[in-house]
Formats: structure tokens, sequence, C-alpha cells
């Protein structure tokens, strides 16, 4: 099982979440490219420390919309999702080459994950996208989503998402963030729902039922500020429950 | 002798020159990658169309000010310029990659441009930026500036940029465009000089004494209205003149 | 009845539509705010002509999203949407009053008016960012719309908007602009639809039918090449027509 | 005396500064604009905030840098930096009137404060466009500079600013932040001289020479993590020494 994180949101004069304190407790980092957060700057520091930490280094593209963090749906089209996700990749891909190292994978973020994860014209724009800059790179997207359907017919390697500090629908949707039962704060929980989700590949739906999920990855959020300590933790327990922790090979 | 345009300046709805109309003419295209003018899909379109046209396409980054098209100096450091130059060299890449082929060189823009002819330590930065991201592109540079010297003592690949329809002072600098003699408006007197840069190295100053100039590529000014007519003028009399007129070999 | 038309789109180095030409013929003009379309220069020298030609000047703000000319939709909240029109209203408005004028009224631009004349949430926002700024501003909207009614609700002035060159529904809706019929493409034709709008408030839909029309201003589509002869056909047909073409009176 | 702090310059999801921990100690404050900091949202609870707290509200409007945080200078025109003035300016005198209030004076922020303070053409082009504004606000600016001298010149009520925490030399600038003797780092010493510069109108400078300083207000640096702690301290002093701390009336 993969843990991975969101990285590099910082911008400018701004800082954003505790990239040194998680990045020793994930496997792979989803760095911000500069549209939704992160500036060149940023990514290239982002990627030297990720690279120190020995996490596979992902770029975490994002909707042109720095002031809504890339967190508020716009009407874009494919041709312009497939473009967005070309200059983004592209251009941190750059800082990995010159670290001296290479992308392993591709998540959009936010918005734009989520309609990856809803509309398959998106997707395959994606996919397309990613396959067209180095079609040896992983994409994330969330389990069961259009987004890792796309990825499979095209044959790309998917890495499907799971949250273990999210609760899930039966049908195996995740609870929107607008109903109050839609976290689980609790961490020792999550590090259940993790075990069970690596080795039994179930998790518990909020109506008690049993849902199936295909999950390589689950994901942290950088941005809270207990993710280290929930990053240790998550880390802590898959392992002490024999579970290997580690990146998705590259294809 | 290589021409040179920059290309791929529309940005979004709005529309800069007449890429299809100055392709035929030139043997290497600047495009321009998101940061003072073009965006990601223009830089997609303008690619393809160099491509049919069979032009050397090479990254044309700039300052990150949309507003002053790139052209206002900023108070950069070397940092920055490195960070930017290597984000829209790597940005632009990508689309190259998408198409099936991949990028000639870089020559910076504008107020970048001046900046790196003036400054060791910026040329520098940008040398840096290049080699890192792709140690075969070739960086164009004001010939005889501190940008070429950067590059040749850097061991990358240096083309030295003249232009054809600007008035040099003797000491080998341009006259600046605040002076009324700056421009050559006459294209039989701009062609003239360049078939004299290519043949005899040479160039009549203001001043009227000659100035030697090591060139290998002419800037064609792409939002000029008359370019399509000056390049293909240009082109004309270097051929008839006997110059072999073509983009500069990759390293 | 007043001609409107949107001003003012041009951006930094990028010329759009051509003002000049459409001034004369309109009686009041909607000047891009700097998000969508428009700088603080552009602002600035917008207002001077519109000054000189004595049209009425209204705010124009759209959408944070340049690249997309603020016509992709985006997932704001009534409070993001009030917010940014304050902000537009007020720093057009500031270049009113250093030009010795005053605003006049504000009309929401693309995906922003269309939204605000869909969802009567967003259009109440709207209407309470322009009361806050002046409670004097009359407020453009599509007629029949939610955004005319959130007006007429709160004591605002509200314009109802009709567009002489695009068919209309039985209901009373525009014929989207994906449909093949959308547009009038005759000018005579378009002429003769405005003044029945004006005299008899009334248009002929895609079916046949008549369709009731309360409008007080007609959109001239600033950024079509025709754009100054289909507004000048228009206020003649329009004048000879006996109908008075002048901009609405200030509340 | 007024005791004056940077506010509102946080950015979309990005937080900076702690603006509820300073704001009851200062009587005046200068809100971030949208261009390097700010956004319409920080803006309007920024006003808000200070609004509860009884401060002087001001613009504090800067260059088009976001990722540079406006402290990068640019080589801008007069006529570039009036329209961004009463651009800025503008957008949050709208705010403030929607908040049943209004602005009290303007502040240029971080390189455009620079470039006012040393180059006259720049400090008029602030000058005309605050006047143009609303001729009855106030204009912040350097003790001593050509900013202030333009305002008075212009009959605007000029505020001259003085700083406790930074070394002067001897002709009454500010040693320069490169230099590590560039800051005053004991709270105890820094309000000495703030009562210095309040009753004699005097600052010590490096050399030990006195210099003559007519300081209207006192800059407190919000992004400073101990600056509640500085503004609270100074504040006391200033008080304890029989110094009235109050915003400039307006004029």
């Amino acid at each position: 099982m993969d843990l991975n994180c969101d990285l590099g949101e910082s911008f400018g004069a701004w800082t954003m979440g505790d990239d040194v304190a998680v990045l020793p407790h994930v496997t792979s980092v989803n760095v911000a490219c500069g549209f939704h957060a992160g500036d060149p700057g940023v990514m290239r520091r982002t990627i030297a420390a990720a690279l120190r930490a020995g996490a596979a280094i992902g770029a975490h593209p994002g909707l042109p919309d720095r002031q809504g963090f890339g967190r508020r749906a716009m009407e874009v089209t494919p041709d312009e999702v497939y473009e967005l996700v070309v200059y983004q990749t592209g251009a941190l891909a750059a800082f990995a080459a010159a670290a001296g190292t290479h992308l392993a994978h591709v998540k959009p973020h936010g918005a734009l994950y989520n309609m990856a994860a809803a509309r398959r014209d998106l997707a395959d724009a994606i996919v397309r996208a990613v396959h067209d800059v180095d079609a040896g790179l992983a994409l994330y997207g969330l389990a069961g989503s259009h987004l890792v359907d796309a990825a499979d017919a095209a044959g790309l390697r998917a890495v499907p998402e799971a949250f273990a500090d999210r609760a899930y629908l039966p049908d195996g949707a995740l609870v929107p963030r607008s109903r109050p039962d839609a976290m689980i704060h609790d961490v020792a929980e999550a590090v259940a729902r993790a075990i069970r989700m690596a080795r039994d590949r179930r998790v518990r739906a909020v109506d008690g039922s049993d849902v199936t999920l295909r999950a390589e990855t689950i994901c942290i959020h950088g941005d809270g500020k207990d993710a280290a300590l929930f990053a240790k933790e998550l880390r802590l327990g898959l392992e002490t429950a024999g579970v290997r922790v580690t990146a998705p090979a590259r294809a």
C-alpha cells in the first residue's frame, strides 16, 4: 500500500502545510504545479525535499484558479483539461529532470479530481495528456471512478486511491463533505480501516454494509495540522499489521 | 543563417500576430510559454503549426507579467530566473513531446532577454536552467552579449542573434528604441544588411564605422503587420545572395 | 430604448474590438473591470472615450478567469459573487470619479450574467453588491430573468435587456448558441425585431408564436467585426421608426 | 502619533499575519487591495474587523506581482502607477462604502513605496491618483521622501512615516535591510526611539549623530510573529510617556 500526500502548496510569500514534517511518513507525494498552488521556486524546493526523503514524486495539476485553490468546479472542455495537464506535468517534469530524477505519477487536484471521477470525457482527456507526456507515468484517481476506468482502458497504469479518514456510502462513493458524518475523526479507527482496505480490500460503509474497494494508495491530507501525526500513525499501523508500505512500481 | 520569429503570442480570446502568414518564411520559432503571452491551448496549436511548417521549435520564456507582455524589467534574483526558465521550458517541452517532436532551443523574451544580455549572473542562471532541462538545447541570445558568453563558457550551444531592421552602435550594441534612428524602415536596406551579416560578419554602425558581428540567426518581429512580407523578402534576398537559410543544427 | 455595448475588452498588449467605431452609435457602454478583460490602463482610456462620446458608463464585472474571458461557469458562492462585483464596480467607479463623472449602471459579464439569470441566490448577491456600492446604480439583466426580478424586489433600478440578433424560445428564453438557429444574421430582420420590441414589447419566437418582452435596452455585441455597422443600422432603424434611443435615466 | 499596520495580506486559502491580534493596538491599518496580496473576500472581512476595532482604514496598493508579494521593483511608467493606484484604491473604497464607512488614507506597498520615495515622477503619479479618487484622503509615505514632498506640493494631506525598529543613516534614510545593523531588535530600545520621535522629532543615527525627523505615524510590521506584542508595547510606552496615540485627522 502506498501513502500519498499533496505537497508544495505554498505560494510566493505564503506558506501552507508542513511539508517537512509529513515527508518522512509517506511514500509518494503530489506536487502542486503553479496553477492552483505552488510556484516555480516552491516546485524546485519541494522536489529537492522529496528526493532527499526518498518519496516517489508526482505532478498534481489543478484548475487555473489560484484564489479558489482549484477547489471550485469550472466549465472546462476536454481539450482545455488535456492542455492544462500537459502544461503542468511538463513544468514539474522539468524540475525533476533538473534534479536528476523523474516523475512517477500524476494525480489531479481538487475540483479537477472530482470532475475527472464523475465525467468520462474529462477522465479520458487527463489519461491522454498523461500518456502523451510520458506513457510510463501512473495516474492516481478515486477508486471506482471514471478516471481509474479511463486509465485502465487506455493501458495507462492506474493507481486507485482510498481515504482512511473519510466515510463511504454503500455504493463505494465518498460521503459528501457537507454531511456531518463525512469524516472519520478517530485516528485509531482510520488506521483500522486502512488495514482492512489493504488486507481485505473492503471498507465498512455508513449503513454498516461492506463495500469492496480496490485501493493501492491512501491519501494523507497535508494541510491539516495533524497531518504528520496521522501519517505516522497510519504507516506504523499498516506496517505493524504486516502491510508493506511502498510507492507503486513504475510501469 | 537561421531566421527566427516569436510565435504563439495570442492569449485566451485575444489574438496577436499572424502566425500562419509568417511561418512559411522562417526556419525557427520561439513559442511563448504562458507567462508573458500564450496559454496551454495556444502552445499546443502553435507547436502543431510549426511542426507542419517544418520550423525548429524553441521555448520563449518571459517574466511573470502578462499585462506588461514581459517587457517591463523586474528585480528578479538569479534563482528566480533559473526557476522560471525551467518551468516554462518544461511546459513547452511537454507539448512538443505530446506532438511527437522535441524542442531545439530556448530564447528569453523581452525584458528577460535584455537583462540576460546585460547581466552575467542572470545570463548564467538561464544557461544553468536550459542545461538542466536538456543539455542538447541551443540558447539564442543577443550577439556579443553576456548571454552568449555564458552559454559558451558552460559548453551550451550558443546561437548569437542579430537584427536586420535595427541600427547598431559602433560598439556592437543596438541603438536604443527610444532614439529616432533605432529602426531600419527600408526593407531593401534591411535585406542588404542581413546579407552582409551572413557573408562578411559585419554591419555598418550609425557613425558609418564597420562593426564585426558573429550572428547565426536573424530575428523577425512577428507582431508587426508587415512581418510576413519582411520575412519573405529577407529569406528571398538571403537565398538569392547564396546564403543558406536553415535552422541551427541541434548539438 | 437604450443601446448598450461591451467595451474596454482589450488587455495589456492585446486589442479586442473596435471601441472607437462602435461608440458613436450606442447610448450606454459596459466597461470590463480587469477580471475577465480590461486592465487599469484600458479602463481609464475607455472611460475617457465614453465620456467624449456622451455614452452612459457602466461596470461590466466578470468571473476571475482571464484565459476563459469570463465565459466559463465557475462554482462560486453568493458571497464570492457579492465580493467580486463590489471589487470590480468600485475599481471602475474610481476611474469614473477621476474623470469627473460617475457610473450609471452595472451589467454582469458572460458566465456571471447567465448564472445570475438562472439562479436567484446569485442574482440576489449581485443586487446586494450593486446596492451597497451605490444604490443609485441601475442593474442590467436578461429580460425575464432572476436578475431583473431580484433587482425589482430590492428596489434597485432594473433595466431588462433584449437581443435583436438572437432568436427566442416560446417561453421568452434565448435559443442556446449551440443551436444552428440561435442567431439572426440578417441585419434588416434584426432591426425590425428591435423596433417591435420597442414599440409592441413583443418578439416572434422560433415556433412562430409571439412572446411578450419587457426590454429597456438592446445589446450590441462589440467583438464582432460588423459591430459598428450593426449598431449604426439598429439606431437608424429605431429612430426612423420613431423610437427614442437614449440611456436609461439614473434613479 | 499614529500607529499603522499592514493588514489583510492573506490570499485565498493562504493566511498571513495575525490581523486579529494586532488590531487592538494600532490606530490605522493599510489593507492590501488584491494585487500583491488580499482578495475581494479578504478585503471585505478585513474592513469589517478594522471597523469593529475602530481603526482608521487605508488602501495599501501594490505592484501587480502576487508571487513576489509586491516586493520586486518593476519598470512601471508614471501612467501605469497612476492607474494601479486608482484601481486598487477604488476597489477598497467600494468595500468601505458597502460597510458604511470610508477610507482615510492610502499607503503604497513594498517596492511601490520604495520607488515612490526615491523617484519624484512616480511620487507625483501616486499623489495625482489619490487626489483624483478622493482629495480628502491622506497619503502615507516615508518621512523625508519624494512621496511626502509630492503630496505637500499638491496640497494633499501627507502623513510622514517612521520606523521604530529600523536604524537610520545620518541623512535620514533607512539603513538598507541588507546590512546587519538594519533592525532594532530590542523592543525597549524601539519604544524609546518612538517616544523620542514623537516628542523631540529626532532619532539617533547609526553613527551616533542626531537626525531630525518629521513623523506622524509609526509602522508596525504585521507579518512578524511578535507583531502584536511589539504593537502593544509601543502603544503602552508612547501613552505612558504622554504621547497621544491616534489616527491622523481626515483633511
